[in-house]
């Protein structure tokens, strides 16, 4: 056991920190800047491309694929403390182009995409240059079961004929959003478990509409977003589909586990920044004859926080070392448990940051009340709670089954 | 002991549930489309208009003001169910003409103003016919100990010259607001507790500028909002202070009482609204082979809240019978505990009804994230939870104090 | 509505608080002493005896029997301020002859037993002369799902012959026991809730042993105490059935409201004194340079306490108004509530008083580390809390049932 | 990073297993029946000197000491896993010569002792031939702030005279403890933390008595105990000093770090067999027509409780490596954290399981009620959590402090 960063993955973060602390907090002000003076709020303000050029020049650019010669070749448990560091800041997972959902988009691409669907969509993706999104969640279904899912994939001839309403397909808005990939049923009988599939759908092809977007308690997260998206009749090739039909379930348990991951160091991160928050907001203001930072109930939150950040780290580092060495599927139960951990460890830091702020803490003065919207977004996301609880609990039970 | 309505209470209760029923909630969806397709954010729909009127004729008006015949005659205990009712939409205080802050100010005017006072913004408040505001939190210091603050209200012959910056001023966007007290030092050195006055100034006086709307969570709270008010040599007459020199503190514990329990009532209303809801939701919705409701999670979760509501209620109205009987300085322990209570409880209610509506409990489709964020922001408007807590420990630490 | 006590209750109110100062208190230590010097632990120490003389010629007797000629005629909302009293020393329910079992016995007897009952059992233990108790959890089976108990009660002629385990049978140690009241099967088909019957058993009918005292937490709770009983060939008369077979279930739901309500009182009681012990600890004792009342953590445990407690009682009082109006039945979600609320309540506090007691907290130099023993267990007997929690969201959802 | 146990622990810890599965489980209802039959509830069961044999042979012994050649040669973190072993049985740490207070004093020893202190008690306690004590915590002040103790250390001539009372004096009663170690002031005035000294006191000293056995809930933790100890004008020469007038603190603060990393290693083992224990239990008993497990609630338990325990232990060893690699003093922060981290956790697990096994759940039929009081008192052992928070929170501040 070791509980140090490996000396690359300690390189890469003190550039990655260097880069931060350069060019991504001072950024944060600018993005706003310009995205309110934009007249469209879906357009990406230009200071994103910028800065992502500076990154890839910087070489910090794709840290998140493993396994793989297409990213920087580093697996979970090394991109785990980069990943956290990306977190801290709402415009920074973009810059180095280690953004949700386009992360786990190109790893399902790198695992399962064919040669043509790598060349078409995974190197734009891995350069930057487009977006992309991922299309499960229904809203007239629990989707948190994934067998409730209705929308249908219909083979005709050569393609297959796509029905359905999505909705939290996050980045859908972005006119830079080109490809999108689809869960439906391919089948309505037959194993639970074999009826869903994943096709790749152009964001172009007729028949695809981004009805509205959605707001996370009254963020809209422009100009990212979550839209919901109607399909009908939409005609894609049979060869869009990814490994073949009946595997959509496969493909699903194998994106969620990065992506799950990802978003806990990202969450992780954002909790440490409203933390040292929090720590600095205490020391600065004064009541009832001593600073925040003296009274007992401030130094609470501080500790409590301080605990839970750092137990939630760890488990999800561990989460990632059991990835990289026995595999997604045996770190089923460690995947679940950081899923929920790392949310509800989110949730209580920033709104322990949000009480010492006072006022100034649930209004747009700091990133705290957006950043609580997003955390307590999450666990909803990728399965509620409930789900993983059940998941947990499940294996748990069963090493001590009855004889 | 006796827990039953009052019959008075019992037969207003009943038919502001009928006419909730027969036009409030029916007529959230219009506002919300009116709202919608106004040019301008800041300017209330019609409809709440007719719908004031509505209530009006029906006697539904002014129920809020104990003690005084300008109102319904209702003291706490017996307004308490009815603006539990009012609470459950966001529309509706303001159709009974109860809404904050207007009614903390109609119940300072009468109390502690003039006849003028009354005549002038009394009555007009009384009527619907215009709003007001209430300044007194500021952005550059820790408002929860109000001796922080650093406005100057200065006598300069016939008139005080104000100067300051507030915030939270709900309301002030508003273009129907008229009126607005403000809370400031007259002198800066003696007593900590009389160097503050409170001052009527109207909206139009030359030096009042409201410089930016602040957002709860994404939310605007438009057409109402709260806004950052700045104060340049904002000139009145001196008879427009109220009670006179250094006595802002005794008023503000005056206003803060029935203020503060209004907001815990409506809390109330709004828990009960988002467990019913989600009551509802969970019956509706099939996951995993048995709809939400039978799952033991949903289950444990509206059990809890049910607890929680029943015991945040229970507290409300004794610190409500508490006010009535033995007035509201003895009652000091019992607001401060509504005042932590009330927020905390619907905080979680509503998070465990979003929690159950999956997706749509965070998005526009449902009210549950706004009135999180409302519930949210009540944990610390009116002093945050941490200092009403001091004063409950204060007061039960002295019941023992050592000999 | 209306939150004061009853000018009657009042009255004995202050009776019972003067009596409690005078010797109920004093009593504790003699208790101990003479308990300590005992040969036998099972054996009640005789300060009992004399204190309940004393009670009883103060008129401070049997309190608890509502709507009956022999008792004192209270209802359950106005014996609960009283019961609560009681519940602050452990050795006063007794002293009043308000104890469990007993009360919740005597109150089956006066309302289900013959007259030939009443007579036999009831009025000695009216006088305080003989105790009871009553058999029905078993070690066998989850017995919080009554329809899983397994003992039988066979008619054979004009007998019933009885087998079965029971345990937590408390009061049953002591010898002063000489009445029991048994739920068994009568039948093993039919109806789920028709299947149970309680009859009338005589501690010294041959065939009942006390096999062993159950200890809560390392006490035994001598000389009271809980035991495990084994019931073999046990015979009794058919006069001995109470109101008939099949009967069972239905006494049990008007045995246990009354008795789960006496419970949450008695709770309440002792969390207010675990409370007062607390804040007397607190500012006897100095760390770091200020009394522990002048820490922000005690202060928090303080006010949180206070307003769980008051929370606690008012929903009680509430189920009690709501027992004494509406009926047991129509206050099952009441009577639910307080089952959960209660004991959690009271083992919060007392756990934040033991912390505050520092190492005197969890020894037998305080009466907190019993309190706690005693009121966890209580979260189990009478149905755990998730049982109660499942009666809670039945009756809440079908308020909101689909159509 | 890397999370799997290095090859050398890994190795013991699987012999360790096999010793607990063959011999120390099945002795722990020998142990039971050993010490209900002894005449002196004081005299450990001579199965434990059987067992210690064994360990002893199997090399499985004195595995806790670190940094030296007399003990096993395992750092903290090679340790850790096997002390969670260890703590999964009450009666397992004494067979491996791995029990608190011995522990602690042992490296007390090691470190601070001289040759002749290691030749007449290190080497003895070593071989498991006798045992120590540890007297620190004081009735009469707040001894959580060590500060406030009043036990007095004045020379006289070559000796030094004591006089003080200590409570919680753990192991005191055990006629094999032989000699203890005591702190108290060898001076009254100059810096607060330099007037701390450390001796050691031969039990058999003149003066020394111990008064009483202090319960911890109503477990008297017979054979080994807690004693409240008088010190009356007790000699021992002043060689008996540790490292010299004034450093006690120092000691403390170095004996503390282990001791406090191994009842959290301990804590952890017993948490993990409390929720083995609730998951078979649910899996045995049916209540309203399915299984335990088959409840919401009891798989949201088991799952909470993985979550929290795996957390925790990590955190811990994460601890016990900085420890291992840059010293007690630097893992200032995460010792503090941990001690705070794992009692909570494991009262919160052994909880939910006390809650699953119902009534048997609080009795002496399960490990579980015994395990709770234990935990429980580790919130106010060596330091209360109040304590530990404030560590933390300072610690996060200072990196946070204004310029």
């Amino acid at each position: 056991m070791e509980f140090g960063i490996s000396p690359r993955a300690q390189e890469i973060r003190e550039r990655l920190i260097e880069f931060m602390d350069a060019y991504v907090y001072p950024a944060e002000a600018v993005f706003e800047e310009q995205h309110r003076a934009s007249p469209d709020r879906w357009v990406t303000p230009p200071i994103i491309e910028e800065l992502k050029a500076k990154a890839r020049a910087a070489g910090l650019w794709n840290l998140f694929l493993p396994h793989s010669e297409r990213g920087a070749g580093l697996n979970n448990l090394d991109y785990a403390p980069l990943c956290e560091v990306m977190g801290r800041s709402e415009i920074a997972p973009e810059v180095f182009n280690c953004n949700a959902p386009d992360t786990g988009n190109m790893e399902v691409l790198e695992r399962y995409g064919t040669e043509e669907h790598k060349r078409q969509w995974l190197e734009p993706l891995l350069d930057g240059k487009i977006r992309s999104a991922f299309a499960m969640t229904e809203p007239m279904v629990a989707s948190s079961d994934a067998t409730n899912i209705e929308s249908r994939i219909e083979r005709d001839g050569d393609d297959y004929v796509i029905n359905g309403r999505k909705w939290w397909t996050s980045g859908a808005p972005d006119p830079r959003c080109k490809i999108l990939i689809f869960m439906g049923k391919t089948r309505f009988d037959g194993p639970r478990h074999s009826q869903q599939s994943m096709v790749l759908v152009p964001m172009d092809t007729p028949g695809v509409t981004v009805l509205r977007p959605l707001k996370v308690f009254g963020y809209d997260d422009a100009p990212h977003g979550h839209a919901e998206v109607l399909f009908e009749n939409v005609r894609v090739p049979v060869e869009n589909i990814l490994l073949g039909e009946g595997r959509g379930f496969e493909i699903a348990q194998g994106r969620l586990g990065p992506g799950r991951i990802h978003h806990c160091m990202r969450l992780i991160g954002l909790a440490e920044r409203a933390l040292e928050s929090m720590c600095k907001r205490a020391q600065q203001r004064t009541a009832f004859g001593k600073t925040l930072a003296e009274h007992g109930m401030t130094r609470h939150y501080i500790a409590q926080s301080r605990m839970e950040i750092d137990q939630a780290r760890l488990l999800t580092l561990k989460a990632a070392w059991m990835m990289d060495t026995v595999g997604n599927k045996n770190a089923k139960s460690e995947i679940a448990a950081i899923k929920v951990v790392a949310p509800n460890m989110a949730t209580r830091v920033i709104d322990r940051a949000i009480q010492v702020h006072g006022g100034g803490g649930v209004c747009q003065d700091f990133f705290l009340a957006k950043a609580y919207a997003g955390a307590r977004t999450l666990r909803l996301a990728d399965g509620p709670d409930e789900v993983h609880q059940e998941t947990i609990a499940k294996l748990e039970l069963a090493k001590h089954a009855l004889g």
